[in-house]
């Protein structure tokens, strides 16, 4: 198993977006130091906890301090971008970043960034995120064509004798693409297995993990597409430090807790999945507090507790995964210990792990 | 008088996507040392001798790297953006750089970038920028609104009791406009002089300079705008050495000369405005080669040359302007004497210059 993260930002509203920015860059470098093997980076234009509008200005500032690390958008609105202009950006930033550039996409599931695109009924949005990807597939082989779909007109140059094209193909000519899901059974997840794009399935239990990975295998080897558990990256939150106390304070009083409880909780009552966190399935929801976070929901404590909580996680789950990747918090007033948590992920826990799994 | 840079970019196009990113940051960092006042970059998807698609990638990259000097896209191409997300990437990267950042916008005049968007007929983008500007000012407030114009649907959301969202607006609450011409009338200039954008003069000789700041000038009174010839930025070639000879040396057998002849010469043809560089109309275009170009067009030689060179200029023009910005080339083999030549022209020739000017 493999450490990333997911940056989406969960940074406090009161934070300057330069702030945004900063933190942002700094967990990549942060994360590649670490031996961290992705970044991934959320797009919205109008959230006020999840405030990056672009991940790609981020990525193009990380990818200049960062070594290893490979760096991505998840996700990429696709309906609210000209799809060749989207196109032509991402395969510059993977000619770039020369293989180190992956390209997350979704379709956008928030009224407020659809509004701005004059976009007030969202069931159109699966419908221009395949069209979308479509006209960016075309642009990616850089051959003429023409085309008029239902939501954008685009089209590739013929040839001019006069004068040669910059290359608008992705590094090494693929471009690597992923998808996440969280509620179950998910079309995100579902899709990223017909087309065989990587599948990130943000936490929200382990049996909507399994029904995401079924999902997927299904549809992948209906398509194709190659299988293995190895490919299947799952967002989760993670807190390292000395001893399980310690952990816990620095979770529940810093920007873990902070998140959560303003944030993530709502959240995940609004899309009707925080049933899927609970332990149990007697638990009244109501009755999830930041102390039920800590001990059924985020995986906090010493290194030792750390590795026996995902080793417990895995054999309920039933295996194991490729790709832990964890939730970026608002740190920014005392990055250390937060920092450290994701060292010792790296450099403890995973390899502690690894002994003992299949996936990777 | 001011010294900026316009980074087009004028890299050969067999340098790769990495060497075009890395010499525009690297490239910034010498400008804001030397004490350049901005940095401009360009934006064409599909131009081999102007290969930066993504202006604001170089931005979010510089910007971190940099201190003083203010950076902008001249231009974003608007007809190939979403106007909403187009404002929302650039107010937020007006944010992050608080105050450093500046936007050029343009109509697009290559077809080969315009077919990518699916458009054949470019007479269209006129009205397409329009539409984009009027839609960018509006996301730019923050205030809802609902618009489906001739080209795209946009908005913003009615405020939600149960959320804030993240701040669209620029920095500052206004955003720093500016517009660059060429040809003479420029509809371009005429435009920025109408709304108050910073006109930025492409040099094709004196007469159309002349033109273009008397249009702007114009224009600007007639709609309440403030009218100086310092806001006026003229681009133009420099390179200063020790010598003339050693000046000629450089320019002539490197990323000057090459950009040149290979790439702007056939420009400034097939857009017919060749011979606005000739010195004296009775000049045969067919008879401008690399010495031509050194001796006329280029500013170049030792630092008191490059000075007398300049006023001689003013002289004919008629009056100073307030920013001489360089075009950038392709020194990337041997950058030395080029950064020498930016410093030598913000240190030695600029405060030299400036003892007489009367626009700053």
């Amino acid at each position: 198993m493999k450490i990333g993260m997911f940056q989406t930002p969960f940074v406090a509203p009161h934070r300057s977006a330069a702030q945004v920015f900063d933190w942002a860059v700094r967990q990549a470098v942060v994360a590649d130091e670490a031996g961290f093997s992705e970044y991934w980076i959320g797009e919205h234009a109008t959230l006020d906890w999840e405030s990056i509008p672009n991940p790609e200005l981020v990525i193009a500032a990380a990818g200049r301090v960062t070594k290893n690390v490979k760096l991505g958008p998840l996700a990429h609105l696709l309906p609210y971008y000209h799809p060749a202009s989207l196109a032509i950006q991402t395969a510059w930033l993977s000619q770039i970043l020369q293989g180190r550039y992956m390209l997350g996409v979704a379709t956008g599931a928030y009224p407020s960034d659809a509004a701005l695109r004059g976009i007030t009924d969202l069931s159109i949005n699966h419908r221009m995120m395949l069209e979308a990807i479509d006209i960016m597939e075309r642009v990616w082989k850089a051959e003429p064509f023409q085309f008029k779909g239902e939501f954008w007109k685009a089209g590739f140059p013929e040839p001019d004798p006069k004068k040669h094209y910059r290359d608008t193909r992705p590094y090494g000519g693929k471009m690597n693409m992923a998808m996440t899901g969280l509620s179950a059974p998910s079309p995100s997840i579902t899709f990223a297995g017909t087309r065989g794009y990587l599948p990130a399935s943000v936490y929200a239990g382990n049996a909507f993990l399994r029904s995401h990975f079924e999902t997927y295998a299904e549809q992948a080897n209906a398509n194709g597409h190659p299988v293995n558990r190895g490919l299947h990256r799952v967002v989760r939150d993670v807190f390292v430090a000395d001893t399980d106390a310690e952990a816990h304070r620095l979770a529940t009083a810093g920007g873990m807790g902070l998140a959560w409880m303003k944030y993530l909780k709502p959240t995940y009552e609004r899309f009707g999945v925080l049933k899927g966190l609970l332990h149990d399935p007697s638990v009244d929801p109501t009755d999830v507090d930041i102390d039920y976070l800590a001990k059924h929901v985020w995986i906090i404590g010493s290194p030792e507790t750390v590795s026996e909580k995902i080793e417990q996680w895995f054999d309920d789950l039933g295996g194991d995964f490729g790709h832990l990747l964890i939730y970026s918090h608002d740190y920014l007033d005392d990055p250390k210990p937060w920092e450290e948590s994701m060292r010792r992920l790296a450099s403890e826990v995973a390899p502690e792990l690894n002994r003992t799994l299949t996936s990777v």
